[in-house]
């Protein structure tokens, strides 16, 4: 593998696709995908439309993902984890044709996302071009129609368990958060603060409520527990804003 | 009007532009366009290789861009400049036929832009469409191959006018500034931070540099005063990581 190209395919909107990264997947000579984890057939199906879609000729070269060893620390079990994807891609593509090799990558490649440090582990290390996506916080305030900042004003980008750690971020007007597997924004004064949450943002299942957190706040508990339950697995995010 | 629609266009490439975006554009009854300022003649082409590209064949009106009062104090002159500006929508627009109006909005339309808050004076309210774009963000990391935060980190995105008046954020590790007209870098403690900079993402013109700051600091200055003088204006924007 002497390219490898990483290409932002959006939130689950094949619409996210960006014309840049269309003809990257029609240019590409190999795409090389993960195999589908249990219940997320839907991604699957999407990987699928946005390949078609844009006309895909490339062979397309699969690789089980590892599971994690959670008998280690966070940061060795994450360290670990990244090095046997490494391997396993060399190892899958060792027949590949050759040719600039390229992943999908939700989202951005560059927001909340590993590809970037798998792909520093391999060796020799390819030419790496990454390609920008529609990342889940355009993909929140769009669907909500609302501003990202206030006018000037700086935004925290941060994490479920960050919040659940260190509270609201000092001084901070505006907070958005993703990976949060447990409604974080429980954890907070909801004195003063606005909530704009959306799940399956892009995807015909998308969900969205806002409001004043102190009322939002159990409604979207509920709301995600019944669209987890229902889909089996959930995506979501959410913007804070303070008075 | 009734539907109004802003379309991300991404920030200078025309691969930006996201299917969504292209279909939206093609399916315009109108595109209001505010008449190129002085300088800035590329990106009225680009706008033009877009609108071509997407196959769009609506009607394009164009309207003048009103001046800001600098007598005024700032928010208050920023508010009459968005009262002025959708006057002169509505002004524009009187004769339009009917159908969906659309806007190209540079970059992200959530992401420091004036537009959804233009849109929210017009009366009676237009049903709003927000169509997420590719940010200067995604434009800059993708540039640098790099990623936007760090394993689990917070990033605080913020403008120079911000990074000038109060300095570091508090607790930051990931800085990304944008609307920074003065290398307000220059006013930080250099001290264990690296830098990663961009101008004119995703043209043909861009220029990328980044090392750690204290070094990096004049070769940025004198790249950008280098380059400003040569195009008659300049966009540039940057990620600052502390170790
Ligand atoms: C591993 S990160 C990947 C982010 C991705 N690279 C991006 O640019 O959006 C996954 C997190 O992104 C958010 N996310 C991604 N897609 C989403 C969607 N369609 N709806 C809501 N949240 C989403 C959720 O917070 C989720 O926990
Ligand atoms: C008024 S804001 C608009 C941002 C836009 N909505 C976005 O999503 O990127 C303009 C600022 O964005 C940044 N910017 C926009 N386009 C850029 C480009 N092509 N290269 C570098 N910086 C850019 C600069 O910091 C500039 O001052």
């Amino acid at each position: 593998m002497t390219e490898l190209w990483l290409i932002g395919i959006g939130t689950g909107h094949p619409g996210h696709v960006t014309l840049e990264g269309r003809d990257a997947l029609r240019d590409a000579t190999t795409v090389l995908i993960p195999r589908k984890g249990a219940g997320k057939e839907d991604l699957a199906h999407l990987r699928h439309a946005i390949l078609n879609g844009a006309g895909a000729t490339a062979r397309v070269i699969e690789f089980d993902m590892p599971v994690r060893d959670d008998s280690l620390p966070y940061q060795d079990r994450v360290a670990r984890w990244h090095d046997e994807i490494a391997a396993r891609w060399q190892f899958a593509l060792e027949d590949a044709p050759d040719g600039p090799v390229a992943l999908l990558v939700w989202g951005d490649p560059g927001l909340y996302d590993s590809t970037l440090r798998i792909a520093a582990r391999l060796s020799p290390a390819p030419r790496l071009r990454v390609i920008p996506g529609i990342t889940a916080l355009q993909a929140l305030t769009a669907a909500h129609a609302i501003p990202f900042n206030t006018v000037n004003g700086a935004v925290v980008v941060t994490t479920g368990r960050k919040l659940r750690d260190h509270g609201w971020p000092a001084g901070a007007e505006t907070v958005v958060v993703m990976l949060d597997g447990e409604c974080s924004f429980r954890t907070l004064d909801p004195e003063g603060v606005e909530i704009w949450w959306g799940a399956f943002l892009g995807m015909p299942e998308q969900i969205l409520h806002s409001g004043p957190l102190r009322a939002a706040e159990p409604e979207i508990i509920a709301l995600r527990a019944e669209a987890r339950a229902r889909h089996g697995w959930i995506m979501d995010t959410y913007l804070l804003r303070k008075q």
